[in-house]
Formats: C-alpha cells, sequence, structure tokens
C-alpha cells in the first residue's frame, strides 16, 4: 500500500529545470518511520544526478540526499523511534542486511547492492526511490539516525553527507592530536572538513587556489593555509599524514603526494570525471597512498552528528526555499555558495 | 687510507658499454666489514643508472647492488660478523643512524638521506660509491646481512633486491593464509614474488600480458594466471586483498583497482616512467588505494634471507660471466631473461 500525492520537487528531464511534482512514498511497515521533512541540504552530486551526468538516471527524479525532520509515524516494531524525535536520512536507505558489511554496520560497502536515497530501485515497494525534496518520507528504522536536539537543524543537514563523508576517512586513517593533516579545496565538503579536523585536534592546513578564501579558511579554524598555485608555498610543506582531496575538477596530485609523510595518504573524496595521473616515483618513494573514500555507514553517520553535537559543529549554509532551488543549482555549478545550500522543507507547502 | 686499484665492471659514459675497470675502497675502519664479492645479481636499476635514464649519473660508474660474499677482514669493533662469514650488500650501505626511521630499522626511509651502494656520495670516505661489480666492497657493520648457509650462493644473490622490494610489501599489507593476492608480471620482481607469497600462504593469481608465461607462473606455485589482455578473464576477477605490481612499463591500473576488494590496495614497485592515470571511482569505490614501495631496511633484508632460508627460496638465474654483461644488459632491456641475471664475480680476475 502506498500513499500517494505527497508533496515534491523534481522533474522529469535532464535539461528541464526541477519543479513541483506529486510522488508516492510507501505506507509505514512495522519496521518503518515516517519522517516530516524539514530541511534538506544540496549537495554537487544531486546536480549530478539530476542532470544525468553520470548516466543511469531514472526520471521523474527527486533528490535530496540530507535530510532532517521529524518523526511523524512509525511502526509497531519501532523501538529506536518515537513520534516527535528528530530524526535524520543520508545517503542509504536500504540494504541486504545480511553481509560482513552491513553485520558491522558499514552499510556502505554491502556486498549485495544498497540502496539510495534517490533514482536507486526500491526493493520494498517497487519502483525507484525519491529524495528529500519532498514533505515527507518514509524508511526503515535502522537507516534514520538520531539528530541532536542542541543542534540548529537546518544547517545540521549537510553532516549527513558532507559531513559523513569527510569524518569517516579522517576516523579511518587517524586524525587527531598530533597528525599533521591537508584539506585541499574550501567548498561545501572542505569547509566543514576543517571544523571536523580541528574539532580533532590535528594540525590542518588549507590548500585553496583561491587568495580570497585564505581569510574564510581561518575563520573556519585553519592552522595554516597555503596558495596551491604558489610553488614556493607548496615547496615549503612537508610531512602530511594525510590529505584529504576534496576537489572534483582536474588538479595535480602529485603535488600533493609529494608532501607526505612516509606511509601517508592522499584521500580522495571528491570526483572528478577525468582519470588522474599518478607518478610512480610518487608513491613508491616514501610507501605512500592515493586512496578514496565514500560517504560512511548508518553507524558513523550516527557517530559524527554526536560529535558535531558535543563540539557544535554544522555546516556555514544559505538557507533557501523551494522555489530557489533551481537558481541554487545553477550557483553550485559554478561554485558560487558559501557553503552549502539548504532548502527550507516547509515552502513546499506554499 | 684508501686501498686503490681493486678491480671492477662499469663505464666511463652512458653510450659507451662496460669495460674493466681499477676504482679505490677504503681501508677497513673499525665498524667495517670488507666482503670478496662472489657473486652479483643484474637487477633494471643497474641499466636505468648506468645509461642515466634516472638523471644524475655520475662516471665512472660501478653498478650492482645484489651481492653476494664472504668476509675476509672486519674492523676491531665489528662483533656481528667474522672473517669467513658469508656476507650481503644490498642497496643501502649507509644512513644517519639517528632519525627515527634509522632507529627502526627502516633506513630506506632515513630522513637526512641514506648512501646507495652506488651512485652516492660516499659520507665517509668521500667520492661516490661502486657497487657490486667488483672484486671487494667494504661496508659498515651494520648494513652487510648474513647469507644463509643452506640457500645457493649465486641465486641468493637477488634476493638483496628483488627480494626484499616484493616481501617488504608482502609483510607490510599483512599478507598471509586466507589472503587472496594478485601479481603483475612475471619478470624479476614477480617471479620471486610468486614464491614468497605462496610460502607466505596466500591465494596467489599472477597477472600476465604473455599466454607463453602461464605454465611457468604454475611452475613457480601461482594457485591462478590471469591473461590480462583477455577482457573475459579480467572481469572474472574480484576481491583482491592487495595486488602487487611488478610493472615498469605503461599499463593501466585501473583494471586492478576495480578488482580488489573494500580496503584493498594495489602496490606499485614497478618505476613506470611515465605517470598512471587513476580513475577516481577506481579508488573512491570501497576505499581502496594505490599505494607504491621501495626495497626495504637492514633489518627486513635479513628478514627476508632468513625467510627464504626456511622455505628454501631463491631466484630462477642464469648464471654469466663478466664479459657478457654488456650482452646481458641488452637482453634485460628487451626483458630476456629468467628470470634474472647474476654475475659469477670470480671471473673478473680472469
Amino acid at each position: 500500500m502506498n500513499t500517494p500525492n505527497i508533496k515534491a520537487f523534481g522533474t522529469d528531464a535532464a535539461e528541464a529545470p526541477l519543479k513541483h511534482l506529486n510522488i508516492q512514498r510507501r505506507s509505514v511497515t512495522p519496521h518503518d518511520i515516517q519522517i516530516e521533512i524539514l530541511y534538506c541540504g544540496i549537495c554537487h552530486s544531486d546536480l549530478h544526478a539530476v542532470r544525468d551526468e553520470w548516466g543511469g538516471t531514472k526520471y521523474p527524479i527527486v533528490p535530496g540526499h540530507e535530510i532532517v525532520g521529524r518523526v511523524t509515524a512509525v511502526g509497531n516494531q519501532v523501538k529506536n523511534f518515537k513520534v516527535g524525535d528528530l530524526a535524520g536520512v543520508g545517503c542509504i536507505v536500504d540494504s541486504c542486511h545480511e553481509c560482513d558489511y552491513c553485520k558491522a554496520g558499514e552499510e556502505q560497502f554491502c556486498e549485495n547492492g544498497n540502496t539510495i536515497v534517490f533514482n536507486s530501485p526500491d526493493k520494498i515497494s517497487g519502483g525507484v526511490t525519491y529524495g528529500g525534496f519532498s514533505e515527507t518520507i518514509v524508511v526503515d528504522k535502522n537507516y534514520g539516525v538520531h539528530i541532536p536536539e542542541t543542534l540548529d537543524l537546518a544547517s545540521a543537514a549537510p553532516i549527513l553527507c558532507a559531513g559523513i563523508t569527510v569524518y569517516s576517512p579522517f576516523k579511518h586513517w587517524k586524525v587527531g592530536p598530533g597528525k599533521k593533516v591537508g584539506i585541499i579545496g574550501i567548498g561545501g565538503l572542505g569547509h566543514i572538513a576543517i571544523k571536523i579536523a580541528k574539532a580533532m585536534r590535528a594540525y590542518v592546513t588549507v590548500f585553496t587556489t583561491s587568495n580570497s578564501k585564505a581569510d574564510d579558511a581561518k575563520r573556519l579554524g585553519a592552522d595554516e593555509v597555503v596558495l596551491s598555485t604558489d610553488k614556493q608555498q607548496m615547496k615549503a610543506q612537508s610531512k602530511f599524514d594525510m590529505i584529504l582531496d576534496t576537489v572534483s575538477a582536474k588538479h595535480n596530485v602529485n603535488d600533493y603526494l609529494r608532501i607526505l609523510k612516509v606511509d601517508g595518504s592522499l584521500v580522495l573524496v571528491g570526483l572528478p570525471v577525468d582519470p588522474l595521473p599518478v607518478g610512480a616515483f610518487n608513491v613508491v618513494h616514501g610507501r605512500k597512498s592515493f586512496s578514496g573514500s565514500n560517504i560512511g555507514g548508518i553507524r558513523e553517520t550516527q557517530e559524527v552528528l554526536d560529535f558535531c553535537a558535543v563540539h557544535r559543529i554544522t555546516a556555514d549554509i544559505e538557507l533557501i526555499r523551494v522555489n530557489q532551488i533551481n537558481e541554487a543549482f545553477d550557483r553550485l555549478q559554478k561554485g558560487d555558495v558559501k557553503y552549502r545550500f539548504v532548502v527550507d522543507m516547509g515552502s513546499l507547502k506554499n
């Protein structure tokens, strides 16, 4: 049984602007929670998917995967949420529950294919999943997370994707006190990475191509800012334990591999379209690694939310209304946002 | 005080063939051992250096860094070697002794610059170091290793470079029982990597572009051989914990990144001249790494020699005389060797 006529905002075609749509959500099963969506962040992946830039988009598409809202119904088997709780939904809304990765709470690696919050085959209700640009969402209780009450709800939304995407590799590569960490790029991911790495008490150097962002990087907590186009400044850098690369455009990763210490890792979380040439000497000498990381599991998403609550971290956002989404997508395309758009989903009703 | 007129084999110029030379060695200091060289392997790095293909070669050059011989003199402070002992020398003959890496026995990462066995500034006697294509060598007692008496001396020589170069990453990336390991290329490094990975009780798959080497890979111990030019065969591969890449020519690393399991590593020990393009998705999805590794420290070089003695592992070699070295270099350039040339240095005297 589905609930029809849920208001949403999406599009029927790659070239068309987003518009008001009606979608169906499944009725709340015994294991589900239903969430009234209050805020939803906008990530570059939404734009890629809407415009079918990675291929495979099925229309109509309703994007949005940084979802914060309030629980409005729970199934009779649900114990971890009650009506009225704050709840969040990120990228993953289902997975096999059975493979070693799912059992370990690393659903991002599910061996049998996880279900992404939008544009993914829905194993429960059939059809395709719809994301957070809508009034409500229904998810399995184990794929919702608790949003700490002390966080500002709108600016907490980006933690569900941008936050976990940078937190997970920081944890995996053991960022902490005494570690020298680099962050390449100050955007949606980079700006929150600065805050999180500082809260982890690492020494944080930010690399940017834009002199105008240097002051902002300092304000966000960076210990040092390096203009990556300045050869002298780059030459003076060395011995990074880990460098987080948030850049999705073409760039020279060898400049960063060179300044890692022995056993250091350059970790890509951006997704440039073209392959990145890696010089053999830059990994062979010093046993260095060029690695990647992609979001995180549900357990760790809860962990980053709790971490952000303790350290009073949220994203720097521009709060917009639904009718500004198309303009926001255009600005996002140009990198013109400081540093994350979040949609006030209440404006969908008007 | 130096000892002049040591017979050696080297060259005065990149274009010239190697010929008989006379060199000086330092006199044995209280901390030194002097070794009569019995066998010396030929590695592609010797060829690169002789022909100045990496730049920085100082002439005359005497190559050779897989040295096995017998101790003929020891300084009065030497306790770990006595006259008559078998001894080996690999790539590193000195380092700072003081940095954290040297203290940890990882002299390959010495922060103050280690001394390579040839073509490296000699901090003790001045000038430039000369390698193993010579009658004798004098090294600090802490940079010689013990060659187990049970090993065939000629075919043990390649363990000093080829052996440690593959053993060290296998240890670092925890190759062992239950691990699925790939080895790309069956040459000087690859053929001994197969033997060592099998002795470590991993499941070993060998990737080769040459069907004619498949039988040999099996003979060397491979559990499986994959023709890497065959798309179907490549497509059927998956879930490697670690793949060791011994290829120094241009090749597509993305084919191998794709078949790693979550958190798997593709580890380059070859040194292709051109950068290798890495697709972002191939590292981001599954948190994979493209890494490198280069030789190993003295402690670990001793460890691999002892490991090879226990498991009766040596290289498959073609034993040649000094006057065949130029021909061997030409054949090495074409990849025409199964699988390592070793020079009988006794032939230098004739």
